[in-house]
């Protein structure tokens, strides 16, 4: 069986994502790739189509959280985290890649960039999360396992 | 026809503020309040309730945003905001409430507490939005007109 | 022998506090008070009296570590922290005013206001620190003790 | 006369910046590069040299300025900062290097890195400033067209 698949596929099956739309491509060694195809439904506008600030930075966190979790093989909750908007997002996917540029004893700083598939930049977020220890390990270490 | 009730509505109307959850309280004088009825669909685990921190954040977004709109009359994008995570919030209702602490020329600063329904402290935020200028602004100010 | 004064001094004794002037007040039970005599060096203009934010900052991180080490006992290094600046400063003596809004096994949340002595908010501050163990110890511990 | 020096001693003219001891490099077209030397002045500890977070700071603000400004050519305060500490600066010099990333009508985004003269990382930062308008834009403007 496909380890990377499983690993992958544990995130879908968090409800708020699956809510959202964040599909994971890649959870490997400190690296996360997630996209979210935009809809409707992720506006913040009746009459057209942009963004909801908060869509952006769900899909930041997530990917910014399996990053995290891809080095230490443990749940790891957001501590903290900051976002800057740097342009509209008006349609298409989103993409989101982080890396962990700290993995500390107790906490991990994590760098997430957000594009649209225009290929331009359209949030940048930093956030520290928990590096270690926490409730649901199991679930990640099974999935890694199988 | 009551002033108050259209401001809050025209939040309503916005479609990821639907899909999520969040319902407007207040919205007055650089003040908001607004609410999230947590279920299923909030969490980030597939086995137990732990609200995702994209759901805190997106209340914190929406319910810092309509303040700053309050004291603006004007749309107003959020240009960054910092949420820090103090409690797990695992059911019931989210309840925010946010104060501008300043409101400058070209940009706002957003104070946002956001407790559950135990009276729980379960994140804080701050954030900086535009104060003035962009588009949209005749959906607000009808509404306000009314 | 006053215990309180043995762990304000210790902070005195700090050299970059005693480059930058900081004094504390009191520092007790995850709550902490600073002050910063303003001057020339402070600005950031060679024309005009107004604070460098770095100024302002460095008072901010310090009078939260002194909360952060009066919850713990132990030496407590920040992780991270934001700032937003609500008014300039233009002389006089700042104040601030931290309190441990979180006190984790593994990290520290603490809120910072920053006041002139006109009464005037000149800045908050958020950040997060590390709540226990890490190096140097002894010293707080032996200031408590004394 | 050297445009480049003019516009770099500019900053080293601003008090807080000599009293520190940042040494401006670059500044120029939505970039900037400053140093700043180690002493014992700059620790935290009275024992042994560990840089404070407000040195550090200091350097990525006054840096993230000097970028601002290059792109705008006026004066441009810091609205917010958010610093991550990625590993502790135990002496030598540490190097700032800065980039706007978003430069809008109303306030600009910087991205700053702290390295020691190891190339360690010691922190990244990441603020939003002004973008325009403010006083003393005399005294940058004249100090380019020298």
């Amino acid at each position: 069986m496909d380890t990377e698949t499983d690993v992958e596929e544990l995130f879908g099956r968090m409800p708020f994502n699956d809510h959202l739309g964040v599909e994971m491509l890649e959870i490997d060694d400190g690296h996360a790739v997630g996209e979210l195809g935009l809809s409707e439904k992720h506006s913040s506008s009746p009459d057209r189509m942009i963004v909801h600030g908060g869509v952006t930075y769900a899909l930041a966190d997530t990917v910014g959280g399996a990053a995290v979790i891809s080095a230490n093989e443990a749940v790891t909750p957001t501590i903290d985290m900051r976002i800057d908007y740097l342009a509209p997002a008006t349609g298409g996917t989103l993409r989101a890649e982080a890396t962990v540029v700290r993995n500390g004893n107790n906490v991990a700083t994590v760098e997430v960039e957000i594009d649209d598939d225009g290929g331009r930049e359209i949030a940048v977020a930093r956030g520290t999360y928990k590096s270690g220890g926490g409730e649901g390990t199991t679930a990640w270490r099974e999935a890694k396992r199988e």
